[in-house]
Formats: C-alpha cells, structure tokens, sequence
C-alpha cells in the first residue's frame, strides 16, 4: 500500500449514479448523485460516472492522488474476474472494461454485480457487520441476492452465484418469469407478484377495496395491496398470505443451500415487512432443516437508498485486504 | 512443514471403515478395510479406525512420523471448525472430538462431511480436477451434496451447506420427507422417490411389468423400476421422466444458486444416469438462467465406492495448502 488513504464507491443504477469517497475506515466524507442518462451512449454514461468522482473529490477536499482504489457496483450480467459489464437490460453499456474506462485515475477499479454490492454494504456498514456467512435478498420488482460465504462474496463461474430468484420455487406453475422460464421464486413473491394477484382479483371482481384505492387498475403494485391489508381487506390479507408462504419457502431454500448465519432482506418490501414476517419465519422454520434454522435471524435493512454506494465502498475495502 | 510424506484418509461409513495412505502428490500406496460396527461404542468404532490406520501404515511400510495429517470423512451432522461428530443418524456417535480420539497420532486431523469429501474426492482424483468452482451431488436412497466454490469446501454457518436434498422443489407435494419436510428434492427425486411411484404403480394395479421382477413389492426399489424401464415398460418409463423432470428442476436450481462449472452426479442413480440423462439436460437447460447453464456440463463420477476415501485423502491435502 502507498500513502494513498481514500477509496471511491459508485452505485451506477438504471436512473441515477451516486457516488461517494470515504477514509479506508469506510468513513465516508462526501457524496454527489447525478442521472446516469443510461439510454445514451457509453461515452455519455462514463463521462457522467467521471464527473461524479471529481465532484465528490472536490467536496471532500481529496486529490485524485490519494485514491487507493475505485468500486462500482452495476446491474448485471457482468464479469468480476475481468472487470467488464456484459449486457444489463436497462443500460446502454455492452462489453464495458470499466478499468479502462476509468484508467485516467490510475487505480485498480473493482466491478460488482448491485446484489452482491449491496450485501457486501450490509457486511461494512449495516447488519452483517458481525457475520462471515449471510445472505442478502433484495425484494422490489424483483428479487436479487448477493452471498458471502466466509467473509467473501460468492461469485462462481460466471459472477453469477446466488441468483436464487430464478430458482424454480413451483413447478405447476404456469406464470412465466422476465427470464423465461415458470414458477420463480422471482415471480411467486416479489412485489410484481402481489400486484399481479391483485389486478387478478379485482379482474375476477372479488370482494376487495384494492381497486378503490387506485385510479386505474394497472396502478395496483406492492404497495397498495399493503395498503389495503393494512386497512383490513380480507383479499389483500390472502394476497399477502399467499406471498409471505412462497417467501417462507423460497428463505428456508437459501437456508438450506448456503447456510448462512443471517438472511438481510432489502428492497421494497422493508416498507411492509411487518405484515409478512410472522408467516415467513413459520414457512422458514417448518421447511428448513432444523440444524441450520434453528437460532437464525432474518433481519430488513438499515441502509435504506444508500446501500448500492456504500456496497461499492466496501467492495473496494473487500478486494484491497485480501 | 516437517520432513512428513505421507497423508492418510478415513472413509467412516455406517457398515465399513475405508483407509488409505497416500503421498502428497495423492499417489495411494496402501488400502485396508473393515467392518465399522457402527451400533456399538465410541470406542469401539475409534478402535476400529485407529487399527485401519496402523494396518495401512504398515502395508504401505511407513512410519507413523512420517504423516503430515489424517481426513476423515464421516456423516453428518459435524462441525468441521471444532472437529466434532454431533450426531449421526446411523453411528453411536455423540459430540466427539476427532482430533482427541486420534490424538496418539500426534497431527492434525481434519474432520469433513461425506458429501463434501466427495466433492474433493472428485476435485483431486476424478472430473473436477479442472474446475475451480463445482456442486457435486449424490444421489442414492437420499440426495446429498458438496459445493465447492473458488477451489474450497463451501461451509456455511454450521458445517451444513449444499443441503440442497432438503431444498423444497415442490409445495403443493403432499410427500413426507425424513427430514419433517414436504417435497424436498430428495424424496421427490432420490431412488427413494422411484421406489415409491414403482411400488405405488403396482398397488394401483397398473400395467406394468414392475412386480413382476421382484418376489415381493417391498424389494422394489430404484435399480428394480430402471430395470423395468430398459425392458420397455411404459409405466416405468412414466415413473422415471417424472423423477427426471424433478432431478432437472433441481439441477438448474443448483446451477442459478452457485454457478458451478460442472455439476458431478454420484451415487446410485449413476448405473442408470444414461436413462435420466436427456431429459434431465432438457428441463436444466429450460429452467436455469441461460448465461449460467451456457456450456455447462453434468458428468457422473467414476470414483466408485473409493470416493469417499479418496476424498478424505483430497481434504487432508486441501487443508495442509491453506
């Protein structure tokens, strides 16, 4: 190591770029968010990724000199190994070498998937803190999860490990996932599937306030089937029900697979989790084998927005250790 | 390290003790085997182990100052940390310390679950020398397996990763597994499961040539319905695209989950894997995400019934590395 004494995390999402410098304690000492303007071009996108690192260098009062390393955390497919971003859906990047596209920083520039970033930022900064072995699932639209198995994130063959939201949680089922094929855990009980059973049951015109508290039908999402839980609406409880008992089945899988000492549940579904946690823990527990359920926490996340910036932070910490 | 040549590794089984020795290169210069007597004492299956060490030492002419370690592989459950057998189902075994009952050996012993064992028998000596990351899964009355990830063991919080036979694969399965569970992997696809459709087959008074082959429905068992199907029997044939369908689903899971390289089937079902196979390769491939299965290949292991040993063997000289 030379005198260099900050690192820089940047969280390049499909709207937004935040990025952040901290001291090599994870301190963290300035921050700048900009558009990722990410329907444009590469050139476009990476000139706005440099101009983020300047703001925040500037900010904090820190000359690029003093940078020992630069973490990015992308939506994927990408390849840790080699540092370069495949093809994520919602990006105009193809076949990036984030390193070289960095280089006129001259530090070594460590690429990683969001969910594992963010599990990596639950490990620095959140409720991993005390964990070697955890596993992160993120449950918004969809559901990610990033795995850190003996302190290290789990990457194999093709930085792709612990895409457990396309495992098949039932095999009957006839609705189809983004990727193809039926009955992911992904499409069983992520927020897509609470607002595709309550367009359902407003379609089959089931007793049910879920289309009252909307405009148009096609609004209905996560949150307002919450909503109307919470209210008490007997449709919306089953929704939830039927959700929280795939989620039970989909965390008791993880559990048996990874054996992780915690479950960090991130995403939108923090908001509401108090309404499936109860079922989830119960389908956990009756389904997991009890040597490696028995004592084990699921806990929601802490960090909140910033959990991809301060993933990408402790991703450099993660690789300049080892 | 010392001047120390030699490793030596224990197969501990619940019918039969097997013992190698072996140089550090893995070059095996000696074998012995021998009844385990698993129901009767600690000390009597320790007594057991330690004359199969004594033996092989002395067939192989080697001094017992000459080895630099003993693996010993066992069932589970056990903590690999603390070198501790826990419980297992099929030996009079409680909380023993390994290391302390083999303590007059003076080096250090190295404690690891079967499967996983297997994984590094597989990893050393048989298809997976070439891979870095891999899931090696065996499939008999029951289905266990080792995951080997970025070339070590994948351990989790408590010894107890790649406990994927426990994984639920079906949640509408009313199918009792020995585990409490319901639809695991295991009884929806071990040969337990084929047993059970072959016997149930012939209850229901289908037509079928299944009894027929065997004295009493009791004796039909995997091997007897594969047997029934290779004969051109279209129950049997029913029976084993059913289970195959369930071992492909189960086999993507494992690929989205870890991302091997290569998946390794073991165990019983190899005699009739050529039976599984095209279907199994199917389903796989239609429900594993497809930039992880891309390429992806599953061979059978051809360590026969000296995998176990030769794992132990590979674990010993795994760990000596670090």
């Amino acid at each position: 190591m030379n005198n260099s004494k900050y690192v820089v995390g940047i969280d390049l999402g499909g709207t937004k770029i935040l990025t952040a410098v901290a001291d090599m304690e994870g301190e963290i000492l300035a921050k700048v968010k900009r558009p990722t303007e990410a329907k444009k071009s590469k050139d476009i996108i990476f000139a706005n990724i440099k101009e983020t690192i300047y703001q925040v260098l500037e900010k904090a009062d820190i000359n690029v000199e003093e940078i020992a390393g630069i973490g990015l955390g992308s939506p994927g497919p990408l390849d840790v190994e080699t540092g370069v971003i495949v093809n994520p859906p919602n990006l105009e990047l193809k076949d990036v070498d984030v390193e070289k596209e960095l280089s006129e920083f001259k530090v070594p520039v460590f690429l990683e998937n969001d969910a594992n970033a963010a599990a990596v930022g639950e490990k620095y900064f959140g409720s991993g803190q005390d964990t070697k072995d955890m596993v992160y699932i993120t449950i918004s639209t969809g559901i990610g999860a990033g795995v850190i198995m003996d302190g290290q994130i789990l990457h194999g063959a093709d930085s792709g490990a612990g895409e457990l939201g396309h495992a098949t949680l039932d095999p009957h089922s006839d609705v189809q996932c983004g990727c193809g094929n039926y009955g992911c855990f992904e499409v069983l009980a992520s927020g897509t599937a609470l607002s595709r059973r309550g367009r359902e049951a407003v379609k089959e015109r089931k007793d049910t306030m879920i289309a009252d508290l909307v405009a148009d039908t096609a609004e209905i999402d996560g949150a307002v089937v919450a909503k109307a839980a919470r209210k008490g609406d007997k449709i919306a409880k089953e929704i939830i029900d039927e959700v929280a008992n795939y989620l039970g089945i989909g965390l008791a899988n993880a559990i048996n697979n990874f054996n992780p000492e915690k479950i960090i549940i991130g995403g939108g579904v923090t908001d509401s989790w108090d309404l499936f946690a109860e079922k989830v823990e119960r389908v956990m527990k009756r389904r997991a084998l009890d040597f490696l359920v028995k004592g084990k926490e699921i806990t929601t996340s802490q960090l909140g927005s910033e959990i991809g910036v301060k993933g990408a932070l402790g991703v450099v910490l993660l690789r300049l250790e080892k």
